[in-house]
């Protein structure tokens, strides 16, 4: 599910000029190496299909040749498990690929995205997206396609319990290549568990069936958790802020007699929380009265709600540990905007 | 591995009298409840055994016939994940047969220990021992085995970083359970990754290769803990004290250049951690400077050792949250004791 803009962000402009010396890229306001892998793949397969056009069309600018100058810019903490770098690289390649004019679908971006941080291929789309493994040995087939438009199911709510913005110890992708050359139970998840819960979820949410929805979530985070835990040496992103959090929406969904709440975790301790809009009061109210006076309720009516239902230990965990909370619902993916963060002399704003 | 007795005992008197009302099992001085079909299935084995020898030999005394009354004391917390109901179950299986002067060998014995709690089936052995899954639908043929007695391979210490004493969450015997019927990782952990372990470690013992030795132990440590973790709902037994203790050991091995401490847990918190006798002064010194003033320390002449190479963070972690240490090492299994915990009229000593 992409989040939407309102709330999380990243604002990418592209720009290119004779004028430059090299290809550079500032996110936040701070230069970057774009010497490695990852950011050189995504430059050459944009300027590849830039290259092509000029080819074809020779009224075109050569564009493909120029340095490239790309300044980023979030307004969510980077590497702390928030999914910065999906944000970034879909940022990036689709601002690029607006620079070049190129014709492309998302989804042939998509295969481009991958290869600067694996799931910033979904990122390329908006509403509910699915990361097509492909049949192929090199990957060239892995893309992401849409499964629902935020329109279909646009009652999903968001909120994201923020435990630190320290850096993550170790990064998503380092991290999941450790987890396939090392992990005994990965092949298993890889090649049983998760065709199963994308199948089970793409029905979820074509019946916008939120129960299914919620439990294949929590099912499948725990068990790429699991596999992180089973790799060598081991990789923990939860954490006990983590795990009271989990404790919470058991007792919450408990309390309610079904599953109305979902938690997940991406490579990070951050808790992301799912629920309807019908049962935001309920599942909001329960976080805002544990988490009162943390930053991010401002300006959100939530009535306080009863929490005795919620272990007191875990609650104090909660207190004690999350430093900020995000309330999101689902979005409608990449947006052309007029800002620019590069002035007319082809300077970054901020630097 | 079996555990010496000098640190870590229970310590079970049986007894059978026609003046006892009814079956009665004592532990830390407190009643227990013996109608469950854990310690049924005990009683109604080993009566099974002493009803047999009886018919076969009228001479004797019909023990088999008369209420059964059990005391027994654990020196260490009970259902702290400490394997107090290991212990408690191969020792009141081995008294309850010393009683009947059942002829067994200690691998039949292991098969009904295992009915009152699995892990039970191998402390009825000392040194390092094998469970045995067995082939047959009903369990009937799992059962432990010696792959090597103590005197084999005396090195091995073992150091216990106590975590806490609360009495866990979930127990081991409810939590497996939960593991087996809802984990999609757990059938590959079963059929391939424990055999695998199996193999491995009965081979690194066999050759006193303590290297070996260290990394199939974490290894089907973190696997099984990643099991848990992909239970559903997820059971946790590490916390952020298991995972500080964890860094400590990974830093201590890479300034070593080789693998000379292992971590383990079972179903809790609790740090076991093993090293041979040759490198007790590293290991233990790192602990024993992390962690002066901690309970277990008194009457062990270890040297402080340098600890900057021990992330700092971690080392607070461990300092704040571990209660007790216990030093040992490995065992020599069921000890035969004339000390009674029940007087002459059939009392509970202490109770």
């Amino acid at each position: 599910m992409t989040l939407s803009q309102s709330d999380l962000r990243t604002h990418t402009t592209a720009s290119c000029s004779a004028a430059f010396e090299s290809d550079a890229l500032y996110l936040n306001s701070h230069i970057q190496d774009v010497s490695g892998a990852r950011t050189q793949a995504c430059f050459r397969e944009l300027r590849a299909m830039r290259a092509k056009m000029e080819v074809s069309d020779s009224s075109l600018p050569k564009l493909s040749t120029l340095p490239l100058r790309i300044v980023s810019e979030n307004n969510f903490p980077t590497a702390a498990g928030l999914a910065s770098s999906a944000a970034g690289f879909a940022a990036l390649v689709r601002a690029i690929a607006d620079l070049y004019e190129l014709p492309s679908t998302p989804t042939e971006l998509s295969k481009i995205a991958r290869q600067g941080s694996g799931s910033a291929c979904r990122s390329l789309f908006g509403g509910y997206v699915s990361w097509q493994k492909g049949e192929a040995e090199d990957g060239s087939d892995s893309m992401a396609v849409q499964v629902a438009p935020a329109s279909h199911w646009p009652e999903i709510r968001a909120l994201i319990l923020v435990v630190s913005a320290e850096k993550k110890g170790i990064s998503s992708t380092t991290g999941m290549q450790a987890t396939v050359s090392t992990s005994q139970l990965f092949k298993t998840r890889a090649e049983v568990v998760v065709p199963r819960h994308m199948d089970l979820m793409e029905k979820a949410i074509k019946e916008k069936d939120f129960e299914s929805f919620a439990k294949v979530t929590m099912m499948d985070s725990n068990s790429f958790h699991a596999t992180c835990l089973d790799t060598f040496p081991p990789i923990f992103y939860l954490n006990d802020t983590s795990r009271a959090a989990i404790r919470a929406v058991e007792a919450i969904n408990e309390l309610a007699g079904e599953i109305i709440v979902a938690y997940t975790y991406d490579a990070g301790p951050n808790t992301v929380l799912y629920f309807e809009e019908k049962n935001s009061s309920t599942v909001l109210g329960v976080f805002r009265t544990i988490l009162a006076g943390v930053e991010g309720w401002e300006g959100r009516h939530v009535h306080l709600q009863d929490t005795k239902h919620i272990d007191s230990k875990a609650a104090h965990v909660l207190k004690e540990n999350i430093s900020r909370v995000i309330l999101t619902s689902v979005g409608e993916g990449p947006i052309s905007v007029k800002e620019s963060l590069i002035n007319s002399d082809g300077e970054p704003l901020r630097h």
